[in-house]
Formats: structure tokens, C-alpha cells, sequence
């Protein structure tokens, strides 16, 4: 089973709202997931508790993107027990406009 | 023995047609291997399925450049059973002009 | 137990002051922890030995943030030998004016 | 003992004269080690095998700095044997002017 979580950071003074979209092989994107991370706070974010619009699907494969109306700092980890994987990006988050 | 993949992440609208090249320490590159992500999905990629024009040697370290003609976020992992040794590599790629 | 590391590298000429912020999911910030990089010189920071405004707490999840007046090269590791994670992150600080 | 590795990428048509420093906590830079990646190949290197200026010190951390008069890419790898680390860092170096 894989145990894929993100390690949110908004270092900034106005709380962040994120919108996270799911994208897989062979079907059409799940989101977008909202959450608010407070300003001067982590977040920690298991991928397996998003649930509105939908649940992620098991056992499949997907990748996702992070938008955030101010900038955010994003670690994202995945552990696949199967075949001992780590899986690791950090990405940096900024508001597009 | 290497397992080698890339995670392929094409979030956009548009098809995006990848092309990769790989480089070895003492012979010519080959190349260029071409697929196509298609548009809002993912693509797992082996590196040892690639064949055409030429399946990539074994037992022989190697680097690989992606281009594209459209933006995709290029996620690569390298096990290596002999040593443990866990390699990532996460990559932006984006069309020239 | 968390070991969670930091090795700070100034390839400069001139000392470098470094100040670190810590976050968390739950609390205001603690900090600025101040340090100085010599140099030309490393510099192994082991978050655990941080004392000065107060010790992180242990079994807590936090993010830090290091801001420094010369250019360095942050290479963040974290090692949780709970679920044997392997947390990497690497970060260039360069001064802000 | 740790075996440090560092794969460099010179997928550009000319060979890429390379300068390596090695920084340390405690005393002064040594380098600078010279090596030369051909064009359109790959080079493996051992900091182990770095003798010229001098081998690099055992049991000692230290911290590399890559330049290049092509633009190189450099994947980083640390394997620490007493402590499972994996340390992983990967760099583009482009030639300053």
C-alpha cells in the first residue's frame, strides 16, 4: 500500500487557501480538493484523507498539482511498502496572479 | 539489476509529444525515443520497455534529457537492487520556442 | 525518533549570518535561532541541538525556514527511524537586498 | 564509510572542462580537482578517486561545488553504510560568462 503525504508550509502572515487536482493514467482529473493551511502554520496533508469530491482511487497510480493563493512551500513524500520506494518532490507554490 | 522509471505529468489541454535521449560514459547518445502524454494525464514510464530505436543496454549507467513540446513534470526514481541505492530526479520540462 | 539535520555550505569569502524559523502545525513559530557560517567553510547543524530561544520540541512535526545575508546552499535531511523515511530537501538562501 | 558518487551529464556538443572545490567545517577548501566531460557524454565520478590536488580526508563530511564552462548536469549521491543515509542532491552548473 502506498502511503503518499504532503508537508505543507506557509511561512507567511495571511492564511493560504490551496487547491489540489489529481491526475491519473487513464481517466480524467479529480478535484479540485480544498484546504486552508493558517498563516505562520504546517500542514500535514495524507493524501489518503481526501475525500470531497471523491476519494483518491487505490492502487493507482497518480500525480498531483498544488495551487495556493499565496506562497506556500510544498514536500511531498510517498512510500510504497511493496518495493521499499521513497519518492520525493518539493515543489514551490506561488499565487499565478 | 536497474529499475529505472519516469513519472510523466502533463497538466495541460494539449497533447504534449516527449522526446528523450539517452547518454551513456563511452559510446554515442541514442535516440530520440518518442511518446505522447496525453493532455490532464500521467504516463509511468520503464525505461526498460523503450526499444525503437534501440532497447537501452543493460548493465550500464546511463542519463536521459527529456524535451517536449508542451510543459510536463517529469518525476524519474532509479532503483538499484545491488546497492540499495535510491536515486530521484525531478525535472521541468519545457518546450523552446 | 526524529534526527533531523541540516548541512550548511558558504563557498564565499565573507562570514555568513544565518537566522532559522521554525513552524508548526499547531503554534506560533519559535525563533530566530542565530548562527554564523564561516568562510569557506560547512557547517552541520543538528536541529535537536538548537536551545537558544527554546529546544524544539520533540515528537512534533515542524518545517524551518533559513534566511541568511550571504549567499549559502541549505541540504536538509530528515530521518525517522519509526517509518525508516528518508526527507530531503535542498535550498539556496540567498539575502534578500 | 561513505561513498559518495556523483554522475555528470554533458549533453552539449562541445566537452565540458569541469573545476571541483571540496569545503570543509573546520579547515580550508582543497581543490581545485579538474576533469573534462566529453560532448554528448556521461562521467561517473568517485570523490574517493580525487587525488590531484590531494585525496580528500576519510571520516570527514564535506560539501562540493561544481563549475563548468558548459552546461553540465550534476546528480549527487551520498550512501552512508553506518546510518542507511541516502543524500541526494542534483545541480545544473552553467558556465558564469
Amino acid at each position: 500500500m502506498s502511503h503518499e503525504t504532503a508537508c505543507i508550509l506557509n511561512a507567511g502572515d495571511d492564511d493560504a487557501d490551496v487547491t489540489i487536482t489529481i491526475f491519473f493514467a487513464d481517466r480524467e482529473p479529480v478535484g479540485p480538493y480544498r484546504l486552508t493551511v493558517a498563516a505562520r502554520r504546517t500542514l500535514h496533508l495524507r493524501f489518503n484523507d481526501l475525500d470531497d469530491p471523491a476519494p483518491i482511487p487505490r492502487d493507482t497510480d497518480y500525480a498531483s498539482v498544488f495551487e495556493s493563493d499565496m506562497p506556500i512551500i510544498v514536500q511531498h513524500t510517498r512510500l510504497d511498502s511493496r518495493h521499499s520506494e521513497v519518492s520525493l518532490l518539493s515543489t514551490v507554490a506561488y499565487p499565478e496572479g
